[in-house]
């Protein structure tokens, strides 16, 4: 096969990346090691912020979004005995919206099939190749078992942080930073309308709990647990229980309703940055790049942001011979993928219990002047509702 | 010997403590371990808030510090490359003030001296008593080893964190937080002009930096250096040297303008907090209930506020029997304490090298966010210029 950008991965950086080109006249193949069911039904994160948003509606994906997606003012920040509104639209002019990365998937790959992408799903083996040359390609087995080689003029390596993309970049040329936290979220997805109109993100010593929502019909909800905690050891029972005392079931009048629950899973959490995003003819966009912890929702919007950023680099490379925005890729994009990596460390370092006890103070004072200074509650709204693409 | 209040340790707190107090018509008397001399002689902090310069004001003691105080608009925030102002005024509405502590206590000194205060300097063996009645009271033994015993109708510790007053609170009764640092500051006090109209904060590979002062002739610059440095081991030149690599001399025109270093010392880098501030009839203030690393400039603002609350709080106690203020005392006075031990947490963690790469980054984000952004300059602005002493 011969393509112009070979992008390994069909999840919403290699799709969106795939979209964005079109709109250039610029062909792609999408390489994914996952089957279409797979892409189409996993649970990921649920928050777009404005910019995303306006990014997806400039190119004919707002539709469904605009009908079905919840638009957010702010969130709700709490601790034991107080509940804070944070009115992002009054304190920085911008909002969020409820939009699971499921819905912008299912968007992104009907657009895609429409428009004729060719989408090759279930290889295994992917290599990239000769990156550091003009004609770069990738190989791998495709769902059949046979071998394949895309020839192209830039690989994208939209694959995560286990896929093989980022290791392409000579280990001499590359420089990689990782935290790992003490505790991981335990998610569940339940058939049950959301108990509060915005997101609670709570703070309380049993640990962080988050109340989000899908539609107005499904919940989210989110519990610390430590490091390594098996879904098992979670009955529907205690994990309502352990909702219910986090989130201030009671207090002021305010109830959780329980529901029956559909998916549990343990999320690590983990902050990795990889520098640079460009070696070569090859590229790194999202989870390839950097992953951050949940706590913010800042890992699909950052590879949205990526791509914004990615398809016009592409576009003046490969149309116009004009290297300028693709050298300038990496640094540009590595600015925001710092803030980013920096706001997610701070929201949940802010909100986790790690036993410390001087911590935990810290953490409180923080949490009361986030919620009650001007200064404080812009700076998470900034953050959050997220800075320009052109930031 | 009889009074209304003893006072404990002769710092900026008890000193300023007494003088509040005589403005009720309460007598106090201050016992003090140092000689009046080293009183008058200790280089500390040297930033005052715009509410400790008020509140100094109102009550008499601030003509040198209007005359001789050096009025500042903002700080500058540096790392290499970058030099960014941050103009509080602007952000928030208040700047604030270099006078050295040392001054401070003069001016109070002088203060007390002339009402007839009684300052009882060089006393050993202090001790406090049955804080638990409403006859508590103080023993030592004066210069002259003479026993004294103090009968009082409050006792206030503001001996610091190596006096005796805080653990006077019955074990059970109190709660200590503590954080240490990796590293301390290597003060220096030189006669040469400052290189710099305003303060310089910067953050470097090779350790934080500070380029502070105490008056037109008098430079204060401090050097990041390991916990448990030598004085001995940093000759004048090396200090130079470093301070100008980390100051980024030579960068866009700056030079730094070496001189005569007077003093020499290592500052250890601590924060402390004991909770309950008060108990029984004794009441503890400034570094006798909490420390902060200097980074920030809080611990002497944090000591003027703790007595600005207390002095009406032992008025109405003592002299209209009406205890509200006294019971609110700690609770209150905790708010701002952790406020400040987050804000000096924070500015420390932010400047200091560590030596963990990915947390450096996060630090150089946090920086530019703060630099760059209105709200991130707002949140430093509005805590290093001090909140209203009612918040």
């Amino acid at each position: 096969m011969r393509t112009q950008v070979a992008i390994v991965g069909a999840g919403p950086s290699g799709l969106l990346l795939s979209h964005l080109l079109a709109a250039h006249d610029i062909e792609s193949v999408v390489v994914e090691t996952r089957s279409r069911a797979h892409v189409l039904g996993r649970v990921r994160a649920g928050i777009l912020e404005h910019s995303s948003v306006e990014l997806l509606t400039a190119h004919g994906l707002g539709q469904r979004l605009t009908e079905e997606g919840l638009r957010h003012r702010g969130i709700h920040l709490q601790w034991p005995g107080e509940r804070h509104r944070l009115d992002f639209v009054e304190l920085v002019g911008r909002g969020v919206w409820v939009y699971g990365q499921t819905e912008v998937t299912k968007d992104l790959v009907a657009a895609r099939e429409r428009a004729g992408q060719q989408l090759v799903y279930e290889v295994t083996d992917t290599e990239v190749h000769d990156v550091d040359t003009d004609r770069p390609y990738v190989t791998c087995v495709d769902a059949d078992g046979v071998a394949q080689r895309i020839d192209a003029e830039a690989v994208v390596g939209c694959d995560g942080s286990f896929g093989p993309s980022r290791h392409a970049v000579p280990e001499a040329a590359r420089r990689t930073w990782e935290r790992t936290y003490p505790y991981a979220w335990l998610g569940v997805l339940a058939d049950v309308a959301p108990s509060t109109d915005e997101l609670i993100y709570a703070w309380h010593p049993d640990g962080f709990a988050l109340h989000s929502m899908r539609s107005p019909t499904v919940s989210r909800l989110y519990l610390q647990v430590p490091q390594g905690e098996r879904v098992e050891d979670w009955s529907d029972d205690r994990i309502w229980t352990a909702l219910a005392a986090r989130l201030g079931h009671g207090q002021d009048g305010w109830t959780l309703n329980p529901g029956p629950i559909r998916e549990k899973s343990v999320l690590p959490m983990r902050s990795f940055v990889q520098s640079p995003m460009r070696y070569g003819r090859l590229f790194l966009a999202g989870d390839a790049a950097h992953i951050v912890p949940p706590t913010g929702a800042k890992g699909l919007n950052l590879a949205m942001a990526d791509v914004a950023l990615l398809a016009p680099a592409l576009a003046a490379l490969l149309l116009r011979k004009d290297g300028a925005l693709a050298d300038a890729y990496s640094a540009t994009a590595l600015r925001r993928v710092w803030r980013s990596t920096h706001f997610s460390w701070w929201m949940t370092t802010m909100l986790h219990h790690n036993g410390d006890p001087f911590d935990a103070e810290l953490q409180l004072s923080q949490l009361r002047w986030v919620a009650t200074s001007q200064a404080g509650a812009r700076g998470l709204a900034e953050n959050y509702a997220g800075l320009p693409l052109d930031w």
